[in-house]
């Protein structure tokens, strides 16, 4: 296969538009009257729905970082980023808009790569590219994107609804993600510390469900839905800050404390594996590591069992109590931590592009 | 008054994200049923009416000069920019997410001018702030504005109506806003040519009119709802990338050409005044200059005098003929240029922040 590189300034700011309504034509969502070439796209929402709308800005040098993440990768990411936001209203998402900044230094092959995975991962969940804008941008890629969702108004979830005696849920496992971007990372400062040689081979192997889980993540839009139709979820969000982060805003919205025992936190045991080898804690990892884009939910005690069919991938982690907003971990050893203020930010954000 | 520059680090972004909060609140709209503060925004659609969804991103060093350009003023433009695409549907504002990418040279102050600046435009149209994002930028300050706003059926309008024999009309003037940035980038060349004084006075006299074109905009919202309450209107669009490249778009989208003369563009004295005293052509600006944030749009020659009484903010420049897209405008030497690509992308964008 013949590799091109067709600089952006060639096809000009309408070329792009043009390439990418025709890769967004191959979806379709019956609320959309009219998407792409217009000054606004007209959507026909669905008699007695309400709308969701969620919007993130990924930037690089601070979201991603382009030397070990593709731009099929970095299309996945902002798909799932977003999705997992509409998932966690327990809604479909509908339409996306997307806004990129383009660095002189991108192709356009590498743009139609990010585009068509991403449009690819929105398409699976019958979202299609309803409009954007793209602009040059002096330093590097910056990617917008929104999305619009629908819910039916009884199975809307929210974060301010969790009650005193319910339990805690997660779907998956925990720390995964967090554990594939450290293997990119130490592959990344070994080939730095080898004088970045040509030959340079990363040693992956063995990781693959971790880094799998950082650079194609899925977000659990259809799985949410499956747990709305069996049992009334009084809460719900996104665990993309890390379980302690996400859980506090659950805490503060819902006006409750939440316990969690550390034993009932689902860490795979390739995420074990990884964090033990870098002499860290695993448990950090499910606490404090972003982006698995799982869910975090709470639900009356009677109802668990009704999930029962749902295969394994929901887990009861811990109990909501009344009490100030606070989020206590009891530890394997018996101690038990407590948190009352956003960890996740000052953990990883600042300085750690994941 | 004391001038206050607090770093942003020092609030974090929920930090920031709280004083938003608190700033958008001060506005409401009977559609957001919950905005900022959930994993998405809320908003249950008017029965009968359409959503229509815009979004645009900025970005320093190709949308704006913050030499120039103070935050208050960004925000104001940003607002404007994305009220002027949902006024060319002819639809009323809603809601509205915005998302932050932040440079860590900038102020909590500075971010909070531009958000009040931004939610005071946008309240005017009593859209409110319901979500958005915010990150650190390691480079630049970055914008990305997506606007929801809902429109009856019978009163969208969109590019793809005009029909041979219309009428083409704009509003307002054209080409002023172009004529004031000529004379921010005037000033900002003799205070770099003297050296940077600290004592440099710009010489800003008598341009009044122009500078504020330029620095604060205003989306014509309640102008379209005017005119599509008065006539059905055939076709919008609003003239941002300058009138020839916005009337091509008419052109492409509805399968007609279009003839503008050039002595019925509405030009401002001022905007003569300013190109001629750079020794450039008035029509350029007109033509070319975007950022006006006027509306152009075509209707049946008979609908024409039911505008009579909207102030003289209307003016008649051309008329839609069958045939390819194409805009020929007719000079008053009797010569006549015609277009069929949109220019206004090489003649501005590259290079010249605007």
């Amino acid at each position: 296969m013949e590799i091109k590189f067709t600089p952006i300034s060639t096809v000009g700011e309408f070329g792009l538009i043009d390439k990418f309504s025709t890769a967004a034509s191959h979806f379709s969502n019956p609320v959309i009257v009219q998407g792409i070439g217009d000054d606004a796209a007209t959507i026909k929402p669905s008699q007695g729905k309400l709308t969701v709308v969620t919007t993130d800005i990924l930037i690089q040098g601070i979201h991603f970082d382009l030397s070990y993440t593709s731009m099929s990768h970095l299309g996945r990411k902002s798909a799932a980023a977003n999705l997992s936001d509409i998932a966690a209203m327990s809604a479909l998402p509908t339409a996306a808009f997307v806004s990129l900044g383009i660095h002189s230094n991108l192709s356009v092959e590498m743009i139609g790569e990010f585009y068509s995975s991403l449009t690819d991962e929105l398409g699976k969940h019958h979202c299609v590219i309803a409009g954007g804008d793209t602009s040059a941008s002096p330093i590097g890629f910056v990617v917008n994107l929104t999305l619009l969702g629908e819910v039916e108004p009884d199975r809307r979830t929210t974060r301010n609804g969790a009650v005193a005696g319910d339990i805690v849920c997660v779907t998956g496992d925990l720390g995964r993600a967090h554990a594939g971007l450290k293997i990119l990372q130490r592959e990344k400062n070994r080939y730095i510390e080898a004088g970045q040689p040509a030959d340079f081979t990363p040693n992956f192997e063995g990781y693959d469900d971790a880094l799998q889980k950082h650079l194609l993540p899925a977000a659990r839009v259809e799985f949410a839905r499956e747990i709305t139709d069996k049992i009334r979820v009084h809460s719900m969000i996104d665990i993309s800050d890390g379980l302690l982060s996400d859980m506090l805003h659950i805490c503060k919205a819902s006006g409750i404390s939440v316990e969690i025992e550390e034993e009932l936190i689902p860490i795979d045991p390739i995420t074990r594996r990884i964090a033990e080898g870098l002499g860290e804690n695993p448990l950090d990892y499910a606490l404090y590591g972003g982006e698995d884009f799982e869910l975090a939910f709470t639900i009356a005690e009677d109802d668990f069992k009704k999930l029962y069919s749902l295969e394994g991938n929901v887990r009861a982690i811990g109990r909501v109590r009344s009490g100030s907003p606070e989020v206590s971990v009891k530890r394997l050893d018996g101690k038990t931590d407590k948190f009352t203020d956003f960890p996740s930010y000052q953990h990883f954000v600042k300085g750690d592009p994941s």
